[in-house]
């Protein structure tokens, strides 16, 4: 089954992100607006039975943290993803570089750039005129993170949340 | 904020709801299939930190079980609503039941059903026809349940999970 771990921004975040979302991402209906800590992987029951026991243990010695996005960035000319830049936080390079070590595999293909996308796969002069007018807007968002979720994908492409890990909340 | 409580069955329960979903469910993109153990309901932040301290407990109290899903049923005349019909267990209700009582908000609209919504909201020629159609299908689904999902509400109508409640496993 294929997995992945992300964090979900609180809801006024979250309905900031789906406003342009809407429009501009035909992710939208597929998974909730989210900052990606562990792209998608393959992994048995075995393997993620033995994944989730780290990832309570790696929940459990995080403390919840304030983040800040106060940007709208791209990735072109690598892709014409749209996003809100997520300033760099020691906390979440520590997340994302535990959940590429040791018993996870290693599937990191780019650097790590915490972002929220907003809007993806655009035609190149929608993407201009778009990012465009998103980047001169004002960007001001901050949340509190205290947790992650663990999600796999179902057939139509979408992803249901399997479990939850609440900082310094998990039972091991 | 509005909250809700559901289960989500394993992939394949999920992928073969969802295949009928597509096509019959205009809520197919807000939420993935699911069993709903309490309907959308408001809570303040006080209130749901407190509901969250009772579902931990209501999890360590329950052990995992087997569900049945032997039918295609009908809400039919009070709404046309085409499930997968769950046959019922204690463990359900008492899920249901605990969910209803003590500091829970008692919004319970109609008498317990459970089931996994597969069509919804279709016109009444529609309706027919879809109802006839699978309800001569053979459905044989076996799920084992051990956790269930507090979600929340985004401004668009789709639901984001806000944590996961494993049986025998929640630290309180």
């Amino acid at each position: 089954m294929k997995y992945g771990i992300v964090i979900f921004p609180t809801k006024e975040i979250q309905d900031e992100a789906n406003s342009y979302r809407k429009r501009y991402d035909p992710h939208y209906a597929l998974i909730p607006p989210h900052i990606t800590l562990k792209e998608s992987f393959e992994a048995d029951d075995q393997l993620i039975n033995d994944l989730i026991i780290e990832l309570k243990h790696i929940a459990n010695e995080m403390d919840p943290f304030t983040i800040h996005m106060n940007k709208v960035s791209t990735f072109a000319p690598i892709t014409n993803t749209i996003y809100f830049k997520v300033e760099p936080r020691q906390e979440l390079v520590d997340l994302y570089e535990r959940m590429h070590a040791g018993k996870f595999p290693d599937n990191q293909e780019y650097a790590f750039v915490p972002h929220i996308t907003i809007a993806q796969k655009l035609p190149d002069d929608e993407y201009s005129d778009v990012y465009s007018s998103l980047s001169m807007k004002k960007t001001q968002l901050e949340d509190q993170i205290d947790r992650f979720q663990l999600m796999y994908q179902l057939e139509n492409g979408s992803w249901t949340v399997y479990e939850t890990f609440v900082f310094g909340k998990e039972y091991v």
